[in-house]
């Protein structure tokens, strides 16, 4: 791709300075060193950095003289409208591969996109503008939802719902049975699962993710929430909408999650827990009791984060405070 | 599905009560607001939250008025029976799907059921009654026993043998290389992995997880374990029997893992340590010295229970225990 | 495979004593019943336990008696010799599987060996001696470098390159979108993810293991870094050379990771965070700020390992504290 920084003008709003027609390839980091490339800066530092990037998107109180750029209230906005134009989507072409096998009862619509070795088992409904990559296993009873984009390699067990314009990454794994056991005389019985999943709209779900599927009922995924990679999602779980669930952290089985809850990288959520809208938990923290209040917690276990950092502060000083009280001690008293 | 009232009470040994010709059709929460479903109730709140639901079981203490109901003295394991004859095994219809790649010195009862692009490769054994789903890899010499089910998308590399009765669910990697190194001259060198992969009988294995390979001898995984999903067992690990290990927990190498172990969450076990029958650890926590007694452990490091409770408790008082400290200082001595 | 106890001599340059005619077939743990295997004895300990093993590979200084055995002056060097002799390689034949997707653009070396159902889209060069097993996906535009062997089950989305003699395990997902998403009016907007993944030479990569794709710019591990299993590595990660990351850590977004640093399992670092070269990081700990010192860190956050270990020695000790405490303030004043 090619633009000139006339035509980037054009795309974002902004005013070119400099020369205008200055031809540019692609979005890059400040630090590049990239003749080709266009970077954007916040801050003088990131502007002082950016001298190997050919032009640079800056707001109107930083000067860049008299290099190629391009002046705009909001940088990050504008390089974010640059990238949503370079973005190239997944590569499958129209119609479906030979080699893929499709139940003669699903229920494909024409414009559904599907790749090599792809399964598509009886009763599934996928909607029209769905992308199915190679080696996706979709599942008997299955539904897809309208421009869902499904990375190889995904399976969906039977009965599982993914709603519109969800974005499912390579080795997601949806209606794996929960992890469900009832001891017998000492031993584990599989309690069997037959509920469901179900994604809703504008779902993102990273690389390796897995959700399981309800004991009975529905595991849920709220619009609008973004899963991160290598997180596992327990049965019965609900979690709500515009929630940001980070790398490789895990929520317990018939946990309820609220909206707009953030959970850090490796957080860990226990079973039947209850997080109340707003919140946020902080990288490698452990929830093991009910948060009702919306604010930000910390630590192993959780606690209100303020409280954890001082916790953190004093923990450095406690040999310390050991040998004061044993100073104390010998004092005449 | 459907049953009546009737029909469930004699499948359950329980009495019915009510509307006996009611018709139910499946298994649910009570919660659910489903007059076609039936849910069971162990406690008074219970009960209180079920009014949407068609008929529910509950305990001869409680008291369900002229509702539709089953009463037993075990309502959960009466669920548990139903749960047993709604749920849907996996959806292979017998046969051998014409994409799969079977070698000709590889050994598979006729009565092996087998989805499409499944590999199996030379001199493996697949045993009566298994189901090797959709993309499943069936590496060189492997055995797979009586009645395991694969589910899509599962790779057991060579000389890896799975017992009776297992359930593997999508994305498990079996036997893939320990992760061993040798430091030679500031570098690691690979240390080969020529060892195995022993999976004893009714083990169930979640989504994702992996067992490495052994160095030399095998890694274990002892009969009825349950392991969570995402869970990662590192080479040489011996992991006894009736186990329960929890999502994203992991067990560094050469560990050695009693009977009756329950692993929380996201736990982790490191290399070499060794851990008695009857332990449980709690979810989030660390091991990283051998626990040689039965009992409950909690933190990081993993302390006994009671006193990691303990701490965990004074934690919160420490701000004002430097205060008292710092008063009693000024004290005049 | 069979050797003499005078062939293994001669494989590892070591002296031969007992029985030089003794056959053995495989490499053995020390507590192996086994009478045609050989272990290696680095203690007396280890000899005591190795009575069941046909031969011992032991240190001048130690005495096997007339026990067949081998004198060396490392014994583990010699061991790994003789595995680096017993190890079979990935068995893929030579050749590609006819049921392989290959884009006519791919430019794929004829020593190239396919597995069944691998599918290599348009613009992907495959160099000399890669083994690419079943149900491999390799985007466009990747490269893999000579003698990569790609394990089955592995996804590289497009723009990715594999340097030379790297392995990637099952599961291994390299190049899906980072976790990127812009607040909009409270709710999140993806950030498109359009730059790539380099891995360097020498790596190997463990199962379920991902790697995500740069926003702009590459994420890249370094030359002979080795990571274990379900490792989560974020988009724009810069990973040195010479590391060690232990099963399911997960690093954060930007983070820049120096050279010959070691992560022990389950360890995480934050988003942005820098860590100097040679720095060690024990199982289980968070780092949450820049380490700027070689040396070893520990805990949640990670400290300074002498500091952590100072307070984790005290933590039993903290109701003690109280309680003396509590007496000092009762003593008059």
């Amino acid at each position: 791709m090619s633009w000139t920084l006339r035509q980037l003008a054009e795309l974002t709003g902004a005013e070119a300075r400099g020369n205008a027609d200055l031809v540019v390839h692609r979005p890059v980091d400040v630090d590049a060193e990239d003749p080709a490339g266009v970077a954007f800066c916040e801050r003088r530092a990131h502007l002082d950095r950016s001298i190997g990037v050919g032009a640079v998107i800056v707001p109107p109180e930083l000067s860049a003289g008299d290099r190629p750029h391009l002046v705009v209230a909001q940088p990050r906005a504008a390089f974010q409208r640059i990238l949503e134009n370079y973005h190239r989507p997944p590569a499958l072409p129209p119609g479906r591969h030979p080699t893929a096998v499709l139940h003669e009862s699903a229920s494909i619509d024409p414009t559904v996109r599907i790749g090599p070795f792809v399964v598509v088992e009886s009763g599934a409904r996928i909607a029209a503008g769905v992308q199915l990559a190679a080696f996706c296993y979709i599942g008997a009873d299955c539904v897809v939802g309208e421009d869902t984009a499904v990375h190889p390699r995904v399976t969906l067990y039977r009965d599982v719902s993914v709603g519109r314009r969800c974005i499912l990454h390579s080795g997601v794994v949806l209606g794996a049975d929960g992890f469900g056991f009832r001891p017998v005389e000492g031993r584990y019985v599989k309690v069997p699962h037959v509920g469901r999943v179900s994604i809703a709209d504008d779902v993102e779900i990273g690389a390796g993710s897995a959700v399981d599927r309800a004991t009975v009922g529905v595991t849920s995924v709220g619009a609008r929430t973004k899963i991160d990679n290598l997180v596992q999602i327990g049965h019965n779980v609900q979690l709500g909408e515009d929630c940001v669930i980070s790398g490789q952290t895990g929520i317990g089985g018939s946990a309820r999650i609220g909206d707009r809850v953030r959970l850090g990288g490796q957080a860990g959520v226990a079973d039947h827990v209850r997080i109340a809208d707003d919140v946020s938990v902080g990288a490698g923290s452990k929830v093991h009791a009910h948060l009702r209040e919306p604010g930000t917690y910390w630590g192993l276990p959780a606690r209100p984060f303020a409280q954890a950092s001082r916790i953190n502060a004093l923990l450095p000083r406690l040999a310390d405070l050991v040998e004061r009280v044993r100073h104390l001690e010998r004092r005449r008293p």
